[in-house]
């Protein structure tokens, strides 16, 4: 049986870049920022996020807010969700020859359901038809960090420090092994928002 | 990494019987007559059913009556559905010494979707956490006789002789391999009762 995310060059001729990092760290702020700097540089890009707004989507916040249920289930909801997601956002878009930005992608499964004690095989077995991203780009920050900058930090099921420091180390042991982008986002704004561009720019140049 | 259903032992006392056949074969018909038969001799009886009535369950059945989805997808969520099932009623149900009756489990989805196409290992890998009933019964009916059962057949994604035919095959394999209990169900209903609730209570005398 076939192991390991699918290969995205099957999907034609688009580049997938995911933005991955833990409550706070600037994910979506920056999946924003690049997908308006591309736009202006004339790349057409598709902006979109994990988990989506669609029916499985709304779902997974649902089941974030509840306490109750083993991380499995997350799991088991995420990785139906990503598919979903490939198969009517992200893969189509890749065919077009589009630049997709995804704002939160597998890694942030893994990260998440590990530090929840879920094992790691079983959860890439789940996603094992999801496309790999041609960039993943991990915005690593301190949990003393971004809990100071969520307004209310504390009401949902994954905002303790002590759980976020365990995700941000999978995060980062993930992103050494998979030779990912790590950027520091305890940095100024502005500094995160710069260096990110500049890497993904450089890539594009070389890959796309 | 451990593989294969979580065994029922772990979960106490209670005994847990699983239903399963193609749609038609009268999975619900012999679930509620098994429930209230078995009621009538005095056991304590929890008859429940998949996909369940909760949020998940909800949601499969919306995909169940689309078709533009892959069926990994509905893998994904029946394994999810099966978690919140197992800790919501039939972990707790089997705790306390109940008899759990469930109108279908996990070999409906490994017969339904293996015959969509979906790999076999990797439906049996997502529901790796699932309790593995004391029982299982399936009801074995020929598409072409179930098909005359249901009012408006055809209307719905599953709802193909030619399909439902591949799906008996595996359920029949299943069976073979895994020692469960096949009944008949071509047969007039009351023969078809008779002979599960005769079967039923001989495992019972014998394991409960």
């Amino acid at each position: 049986m076939e192991v390991g995310p699918v290969d995205s060059e099957n999907y034609g001729k688009g580049f997938f870049i995911a933005i991955e990092g833990i409550d706070g760290a600037g994910c979506t702020t920056i999946s924003r920022f690049l997908a308006n700097q591309l736009r202006r540089k004339g790349y057409n890009i598709i902006l979109t996020k994990e988990p989506t707004k669609n029916k499985i989507g709304r779902l997974i916040r649902f089941f974030l807010k509840e306490k109750n249920y083993r991380p499995e289930i997350d799991a088991l909801l995420f990785a139906a969700d990503r598919l979903c997601h490939i198969d009517e956002v992200i893969g189509p878009s890749l065919r077009k020859g589009l630049i997709v930005i995804s704002d939160r992608y597998l890694e942030s499964s893994i990260a998440y359901q590990t530090a929840q004690g879920v094992n790691q095989e079983w959860i890439q077995e789940l996603n094992k038809f999801a496309i790999k991203p041609n960039l993943t780009i991990v915005l690593d920050a301190d949990p003393e960090v971004t809990s100071k900058r969520k307004k209310g930090f504390g009401g949902e099921k994954f905002e303790d420090v002590r759980f976020l420091r365990k995700v941000k180390r999978k995060f980062i042991e993930r992103a050494m092994q998979g030779n990912y982008i790590i950027i520091d986002a305890n940095s100024p704004l502005k500094d995160v928002q710069r260096e990110t561009l500049n890497i993904v720019l450089s890539f594009l140049s070389y890959n796309f």
